[in-house]
């Protein structure tokens, strides 16, 4: 038995003050301009008729780039999954007129990866924006699902080493120095919670949106949509009518991020603006962080801050596992 | 419409992983004697028949009394509101050997405090402990519930402040140099995210058990259960026959450190050893605070940061109020 809740469903707090994002009719007026409104935010104590909310929602996304310096001169890479988050990133850094580049990593898991492949040309070719698709079996030599059953490793943290590493490689190729992705406010409070519930000062010290290349080969990474939650998002979408891949990856169950998410979304429902006073918070009294220069992996060249790079490292670790099995009688 | 968990109910994660504390009937075996368990410790991955519990909470106390020195050759004061955790510490300081003297400040709430003051004085006199109880009309000139009807504060920070002045004053009238309070884990570690969230620094460093005086008219304030949690308290009072007073205070409903322990809970259900991960962590981080010295209240000689101890202040703004509502035709 997994929880009360209904299966990884989260405790749910008062309905009355939890229920954010699209409504399914118009229940209020635009706290702007008193059309009937679409969406509700209690965190902002405001209500929204469409057109206001976009307004809000691109508003959200121009302050975030204060402080996110996305260039106008050259081609920025989107990583995207093809589901709500990257589509919304890529969306609205398009709408503001940047050059991008969509990226996408085809992981191979079954359903799931041929949906968000979908899902990210559908939205590419409708706008006539460049996506540039590869799989971690051309890349990496095998897919996600062949990797989970030959290593015994937390598998959210591989398909991470991978990511970090192919689309780093992909935005290089697509000739852009920034890598952007759709990491979202309830992602990056929940990550920060986790943080400092573990006080891992070193992870505490990078939770910024923008992190400069700390090597040549290096794009930067860039969180345009730290300061929109969830919500917001699938209002974003769905009103733009921007279809998203469905379903989360399989893999992903019990992952630990979602207990945080779990607990702080529990907390804005009691508290509207919890997430936002923690992350934005943060990344105030912080500032970006120190920089460390990366160096480049002694055997595929590629940035890593130790010897050998993730990639190489999750290679021997394959290349040993096979040994294994092929010692066995 | 409260919740959807009934009146304040936290949101209860996985019923099999969250239960945790006295069990209604044995389903195993003690961890350590192999006797039927009596008590469950999911986060420390034990069941305890009451013996080895009880030796399992005095050891809790032992270890925290490392870092929270407590004196052997003069009397200790203990706030004893007569709930639960001030119980507890109570009897396990007695049973440990020091010379203890109880110290109750009556706030004057109809049947709550009178419940409260039973509570206590039935425990001391059952072990012929002394417990001096003065009431807040008689230090102050209004009891809580007058205080709370003439000034517009959050009355659990006026409880906060005339609790601190008043019983460091009655500690010091019982010879005492320590005052101890039953603050538990899940107190310090829900002030603690808290703190956390809100960034508020001054207080993340004051978070420790044991706080010196910072004024020669100050008790030093200790907090001898911070390593065990309500569950574990519940199950020492009731293994000991000890009766606290049942119910909470009527006045905190909606205090939003409800809020932080609802979450706590929920995280320590689905990740058994969140709280004490939290705060044992920050603990052995940041160590003992620096202590500021206090200076003296203008008005009253109390021990203050201010220039005003915050109980003439709170007089001060009883009198406004005064003014103002005789002012009113």
């Amino acid at each position: 038995m997994k929880s009360n809740q209904g299966a990884g469903g989260p405790p749910r707090g008062n309905p009355e003050r939890t229920f954010s994002g699209l409504m399914e009719r118009p229940v209020g007026k635009c706290t702007r301009c008193k059309a009937p409104a679409a969406v509700r935010l209690p965190s902002h104590n405001s209500m929204f008729c469409p057109d206001c909310f976009d307004q809000f929602f691109l508003t959200a996304v121009i302050r975030a780039l204060k402080i996110v310096p996305l260039p106008r001169e050259a081609p920025v890479a989107v990583a995207v999954s093809g589901g709500k988050d990257s589509l919304a990133v890529w969306d609205v850094l398009h709408r503001l007129g940047f050059e991008t580049r969509g990226v996408h990593l085809d992981l191979g898991i079954p359903q799931f990866s041929e949906a968000s492949i979908d899902a990210a040309r559908e939205f590419a070719e409708k706008r006539g924006l460049p996506l540039a698709v590869h799989s971690l079996e051309e890349l990496f030599g095998h897919p996600l699902p062949r990797i989970r059953s030959q290593v015994r490793m937390d598998i959210c943290s591989v398909c991470g080493t991978v990511k970090r590493s192919y689309l780093n490689l992909l935005a290089r190729q697509a000739g852009a120095g920034v890598l952007v992705t759709g990491h979202n406010l309830d992602d990056e409070a929940a990550r920060l919670m986790g943080n400092l519930i573990h006080r891992r000062k070193r992870y505490l010290e990078k939770l910024y949106p923008f992190l400069a290349a700390a090597h040549p080969a290096q794009a930067a990474r860039a969180k345009p949509l730290y300061r929109v939650d969830e919500a917001e998002i699938r209002a974003y979408t769905s009103l733009n009518h921007i279809r998203p891949a469905q379903g989360g990856c399989p893999f992903s169950r019990g992952a630990t991020s979602t207990y945080y998410k779990t607990a702080l979304l529990w907390m804005e429902g009691e508290m509207p603006g919890t997430k936002r006073d923690l992350l934005w918070g943060h990344i105030r009294e912080n500032g970006p962080p120190q920089g460390d220069a990366f160096g480049s992996c002694e055997r595929c060249g590629e940035p890593t801050g130790a010897p050998l790079c993730g990639v190489c490292r999750l290679k021997d670790r394959m290349e040993n596992q096979d040994l294994k099995s092929a010692g066995r009688p």
